[in-house]
């Protein structure tokens, strides 16, 4: 199959009659109307295979994530996602594999209502970079930057599983389910982003690991925080690990795409019915100070410091 | 420098106060306002190592191309450009390259009035990933698929010399100066495509070869399309080529980023001052006809066939 019939095999995939979409796959560009009274919120991220992903990774599960991550960063901006473009570079066309990632990637575009409206496919190393547009509310965007000291900090979901998944896969060990879900098929906290906006002083989604995002988000509003260790939202399979190994895997590890947001404390009481309408666990982990930087408390009353903290790339 | 120092770089080098630009560089998307009554247009292009360019390419003129080839998208469909995206992977951290290739990328995007908003960075082969946005005045939009028979195809600027360049470059010869800038450093046709709002029946840029790219649009528009090869647009490099060299690049080559479009032929009369306003040539090289497909009519008549139609990958 070639370049021009992979594209027209894909616009067919995709779909037609999205809301918004004036001219979707299949000319130099998009044409996109957006909501009256809306801002435009949009992301890109790439991942590349090797780097951000094994190669043997499950196509589907590609495709799906490689969305997932997109729409996370929509989410973390209270932005309810609409349109989506889809780069590929592949070293050759597999059309099963294709095939397998491209209904990764839409099953979840339909789940939160996305179209895919165009991108680019092209030879090269397996390198995938997505475009995530949504709209918002005028002047309503969550940002990094609006976090006070005495707001409370809430992560979403729970913390490290992931992380954990990938350790055990590169050991050699089983991940289990849960942890290969939470790894490969993460989702998009769409729905608690939209729900914060208006609510939630600043918000960012935890990809890079919870200390270097909540560190961006401290650095941004110019103040400090401190969180409980103890608090932090952890599913069983990490509760067995020693409490060393759990802390650095949930404030080191990335990947979880939950939410962290600051609140304030009044808005305490509301979080368990956000909670049960959610669908999603809401916790309290720590607050916002004056200073700088993120302090770690261990459940003794120490302070806590991890080696490193998040990914980075060129270090 | 690690990657979060790198974005900080790239965010001073992009400059504030943007236009539309709420938020730009440093939170988990940008936000952007667009124009009262406009639609967004966008498009995404990709360019990899040792596929798209190779990899001794002067860092200033690839940053520069990444930036043009998707302007040049926006400019086919009319569109004003206002904010951009780029995603980089790089083997490993070049500063002197890596300035290099946001100075020739920025400098572009200055001359446009383009705001860099976001992106990504991270480690892998060298690859670079575009998505420019721009607005339209709502409904006014151009597209392929607006052509019909009668209609008179255009091409702007010269057609072959970014391909004359890369042949001679792939045979260790001197492509000359002008060959490399067309090659390297291409400049999108912003102001013609704004200009042919409301006029234009149908226009395409020529990236994949003039004969794919104006096979697309009578595909899209449903007609036929015949030129005549004495028609087109041939700088004096070129022309000391034989014919069938001559056409063969001109027709295929790829890579020239100059606009193909359609005109009711009532319209021909304004070409000149058009021309003379742009400072740009405007060159009738055929008709729209019924049928389909795209007929090449040599000098004498006869029609003329090529092999092989534009570039694509995964043939």
């Amino acid at each position: 199959m070639g370049e021009f019939q992979l594209i027209e095999w894909v616009r067919q995939q995709a779909g037609r009659g999205h809301p918004g979409v004036i001219l979707g796959i299949g000319d130099d560009a998009a044409v996109l109307s957006l909501s009256a009274g809306c801002e435009l919120v949009v992301s890109t991220d790439t991942l590349n295979a090797g780097v951000h992903f094994d190669p043997q990774t499950p196509p589907a599960c590609l495709g799906h994530k490689a969305l997932a991550v997109n729409l996370s960063d929509l989410a973390a901006m209270g932005a309810v996602p609409r349109w989506v473009l889809l780069s590929i570079s592949m070293p050759e066309h597999d059309q099963a594999w294709f095939e397998g990632f491209i209904d990764g990637f839409l099953n979840l575009a339909k789940e939160f209502g996305v179209a895919l409206v165009g991108g680019d496919t092209c030879s090269g190393g397996l390198s995938i970079t997505v475009t995530a547009m949504g709209e918002v509310q005028a002047g309503q965007a969550l940002s990094r930057n609006g976090a006070v000291p005495g707001d409370l900090i809430v992560a979403s979901g729970r913390l490290g599983d992931a992380a954990l998944a990938l350790r055990r896969l590169l050991k050699g060990a089983d991940p289990g389910k849960a942890g290969l879900l939470a790894l490969q098929q993460p989702l998009p906290r769409i729905a608690l982003g939209a729900s914060l906006v208006g609510k939630a002083t600043a918000c960012i989604d935890i990809s890079d690991g919870l200390l270097a995002d909540l560190g961006h988000m401290v650095e941004s509003s110019a103040c400090g925080a401190e969180i409980e260790l103890s608090e932090l939202p952890t599913a069983c399979d990490l509760q067995q690990c020693d409490s060393e190994t759990r802390w650095n895997l949930q404030l080191g590890g990335g990947d979880d795409y939950e939410l962290c947001f600051s609140l304030p404390s009044r808005l305490q009481s509301e979080l368990p019915s956000w909670s049960a309408e959610l669908g999603l666990e809401l916790t309290v982990i720590g607050r916002m100070l004056e200073g700088d930087g993120v302090r770690c408390i261990e459940p003794g009353g120490a302070d806590y410091s991890l080696g490193q903290t998040g990914y980075e790339h060129f270090k």
